[in-house]
């Protein structure tokens, strides 16, 4: 059976695709921190971050996904809140987190780093906790956590980290919308980093299949429809004031500059960073309008800057995070003229 | 363009479809971990888990996936170490973790149980460690973590544990070979357990596209063919004697026992767990062959069983493993008539 692909506006992807049931409980929680951070007059940004996945079924056992670790998101993150900004950290269900990334259970696991002070004896049958034996980091190890472990404990403290998950490309775009309309409280000082890997097609639910797709008859057809252009409504719409920046990824170097300036030209929004799959650690390119024409600034780290601990050794994010709080707080500042 | 489906043999698969790069490095090493294990007298287990990736690109930005987040593989291995097997545990990146799965950093992130002791001063400006202040688990969650950490390190004292990572569906069955070739060295007393979440479906190398798949030319199309079965030559010829425990993950009950009939009678294995997507946590069974009859055996917990913190949560792991040691012992006493 052959359907002829559907091509939805936004508008019309919110008239026929259902909302994520946690949706309005999910947004309460931002409103809350958004007037919070507003009274307190810190600037917002949001941060999206990790792949979105289209599942194939409705009792979902496959799916379409978009590769990404989450690694510019966290990262990018905890650079905003080391530059005081407050943070909305959208990220994809088990994607890396901020602070908790410095340790994946595979590269660098917490368990090869606690020891046991003391004899075991029988001191985990007691129900007393005190008697348990310490449990500590081992001392090579205790200035490097040191310094994420203070940061984490202060962040949590002054309350200005708030964290969403997504899982669909479906729950992203509703979340997406309704966070956008809730930072317009926040006028020019609202920071969109769009650093999400969202995909550009997906299934209506119209057309899922309920169960698991049978394998055995012959090979596996999709045909699905496009993601409606997002940036357009909330440039227009859900967000006049914010600032936003979009990403550009491509693995042909020929098309990275095309196609950013043909995302800046079509949503009209402040910045698109490209960048090149294999070159992303250590090279992007803002993209940007300069009154009628393309502003291009490359920005380049030499991954040979080491120094002190692992997590010491230069990011990217450092300098992206920089670049993007000088020209968020030029466009601040144009916006009380 | 619309190419034929081919429909490919294990064998014209290996043929056609490169091996990932790592295999001789990886399969080097189980086999120095197998002819160890095989000295000390242990039976071992190969646990796959997690869900392969189908790349759709050779630079790869989307690939096709399949739901599973490792839990029953990663639990499974935990509870064949304590019943002594030696465990390979072959999963996909980033999938959980024995272990490290009690920590996972949405539900339980272990930064929020560890303490600073001592004034921070400017200690983590000193470049001696033992100026740093110490860094403890807090007392409430110890004993909890106590047991989780002991079995950890006691595991790789012993050297029971080796581990091996896959991302696509090819990385699985070069791999899946390659052991099931090694463990042959252990005769019977080989178990290989297939909690994997394994692709029916693949795209050939020779119809991948190089480049990311552009969008704005209308809608994806995705053509894939059918992975090959790859359960037959395991049996038949890759390790005869092993004990094989394969699973069928259904959303449609009814189908539930025909698949795991079928598949049984297809290739000539041992048993096939058959677990629902929404029943899997606390009901499987288990279909084999008795005689010309098939057997099932139906298996359960009452998930209200709960007793001492949460990871002492009765697993339904615990009793599949216990199970299949009672069936795998009595098919190593059976070779020795």
């Amino acid at each position: 059976m052959y359907t002829e692909p559907t091509t939805f506006s936004a508008e019309e992807y919110f008239a026929t695709q259902p909302p994520p049931p946690t949706l309005d409980h999910d947004i309460e929680k931002v409103r809350e921190f958004i007037q919070r951070q507003n009274k307190e007059g810190r600037s917002v940004v949001l941060v999206t971050s990790g792949g979105t996945t289209v599942p194939l079924e409705l009792n979902v056992v496959r799916f379409l996904d978009n590769f990404s670790a989450g690694t510019r998101g966290a990262t990018s993150a905890e650079y905003f809140l080391k530059a005081g900004y407050a943070v909305i950290f959208m990220h994809r269900q088990f994607s890396l987190q901020l602070f908790s990334r410095h340790y994946s259970h595979s590269t660098n696991p917490f368990l090869d780093f606690l020891e046991i002070d003391g004899p075991l004896s029988d001191a985990n049958n007691s129900n007393d906790p005190d008697a348990a034996p310490i449990i500590s980091v081992t001392p090579e190890k205790r200035a490097d956590l040191l310094e994420v472990l203070s940061m984490y404990k202060d962040v949590h403290k002054a309350g200005t980290l708030h964290t969403l998950t997504f899982v669909t490309v479906n729950d992203y775009l509703w979340l997406l919308r309704a966070v956008s309309q809730e930072m317009a409280l926040l006028g020019r000082k609202s920071l969109f980093y769009l650093a999400a890997a969202v995909s550009d097609f997906f299934l209506p639910r119209q057309k899922m299949s309920i169960h698991k797709i049978q394998s055995g008859k012959g090979s596996l057809h999709i045909e699905m429809d496009q993601v409606p252009k997002i940036l357009k409504p909330m440039v227009d719409e859900w967000t006049k004031e914010g600032f936003i920046v979009s990403f550009k990824l491509e693995t042909d170097d020929n098309l990275l500059l095309p196609k950013a300036r043909q995302a800046l030209e079509r949503y009209g929004h402040q910045v698109v960073i490209g960048n090149d799959l294999h070159r992303r650690k250590f090279e992007v390119v803002f993209v940007s309008r300069k009154e009628s024409e393309f502003d291009e600034y490359w920005l380049r780290i030499d991954l040979g800057e080491h120094h002190g601990p692992a997590h010491h050794a230069k990011e990217i994010e450092e300098d992206i995070v920089a670049e993007l709080v000088k020209r968020h707080n030029a466009w601040i500042e144009k916006g009380k003229l």
